[in-house]
């Protein structure tokens, strides 16, 4: 049979934005692949997951932003991501080895899964190597020094992006709730949160990682004064006076 | 005012096994600190959370292991954690750094919980600084390449300890599950998936992150061949057919 010398793919998540929170495993690997890959939309070419991981990428390595394109068209979201995938793919068959960034996780809520599920739909027998990262979630409970799940506890993860229904339906049978980009529907969260008896136990973390980091101690503010993107809240069934709230 | 010069606490988690995947930001601070503190049952004076993070503690940093009894009597196990606190908090009084090492992340199922409560209560102006770390179903779901969550899905993070119950009344609801600690009522766990049609959807592994470790594709065989503390699933409501399931 004859063994070709493919390379592999590289999945790294580089954390929610101090390039310190990277494992070494991460920096090991950004300093020999060939090639870099992150993703950006279709509007502009910048990386915030490049941005993190700079200092560690050496200046000779080729850096290769793919456009994903911001729509809710399923169909034109999926072609931009076979392409995609198909321009790595056609690297690592010439002998490459590649790496591709993500914020976060790679495989929470990020872009890579579709790489993923491309490559192995179009070349199964790539080597693919995904290496973890830091969540924005781990990081903003860290900045706050509160515990995400403790004992034989629960958490629920969700998107805040349709609102509070999942909150609703959901907040009787978890004891943690984490909500992701708490920012579109900001008031029917609140809303939802007050329903069930969270508003006290949960706490808002804007720009989670990043150098103008806020926390929000009571999140009816983030109705005020509408965050972005980089909104999430942690909400405890627990009180949080038990955890003193208020960051010393 | 009295200016006293007291030192900090770190937590820090060290990952699920492989010592490359501890961030950089936490390698750095484990070769600066006066003093490690981890902790061990009271039956033995072994933490694997030491043994992970061994490479990168210098030879002259003294390692104290705490003991942490494994019993259901929270009384007794409030009396340890809290004179343990007392004895890191005599530390950093003194002036010393010290660092408090978990598996995992230090605020996910993590005793280190505990230590930041007593601290908080001891001396709430002491300076606490925690440094996330990569969770045991981060590194599974890299292990096996399947996305944790994507899009605008939920994910649902469960102890297995006390059965199935809980995937009985949220698998409905939620769009991915995971479940630590999959050894104790792991024939119930099956159960559950088995009832809510998610046996097909669910991927377990044992040792995760460690030199041991094990993927099983097909779950139920969990229950034939009992599984160790260290085993956790990963359950999808989504095929994993699409995901390609098994490992090249």
């Amino acid at each position: 049979m004859e063994k070709t010398n493919k390379g592999a793919l590289y999945g790294i998540g580089v954390g929610p934005g101090d390039p310190d929170l990277i494992p070494i495993k991460s920096i090991k690997i950004l300093k020999t692949v060939d090639l870099i890959f992150a993703a950006s939309s279709t509007k502009n070419r910048e990386s915030r997951a490049v941005s993190i991981a700079r200092t560690y990428i050496p200046d000779h390595t080729e850096v290769r932003i793919l456009p994903f394109p911001m729509t809710k068209d399923k169909n034109e979201k999926m072609a931009y991501w076979q392409k995609n995938t198909q321009d790595i793919l056609s690297e690592i068959d010439s002998g490459k080895n590649a790496a591709f960034l993500t914020l976060g996780d790679p495989l929470t809520y990020a872009t890579y899964g579709y790489v993923l599920k491309y490559m192995k739909e179009l070349a199964p027998d790539t080597s693919l190597v995904t290496i973890p990262g830091i969540t924005s979630f781990q990081a903003a409970s860290s900045s706050v020094n509160i515990p995400l799940v403790e004992g034989e506890e629960s958490l629920l993860l969700i998107s805040g992006v349709e609102g509070g229904d999942s909150i609703r339906k959901l907040s009787n049978h978890v004891d943690n709730i984490v909500i992701m980009k708490a920012y579109k529907n900001v008031q029917d969260i609140c809303d939802a949160l007050n329903e069930n008896d969270l508003i006290e136990g949960s706490i808002g973390i804007r720009n989670c990682g990043m150098d103008n980091e806020e926390i929000i101690n009571d999140v009816r503010k983030l109705v005020d004064n509408p965050p972005g993107y980089w909104t999430l809240v942690i909400s405890k069934k627990k009180s949080l006076s038990s955890f003193n709230k208020k960051r010393q």
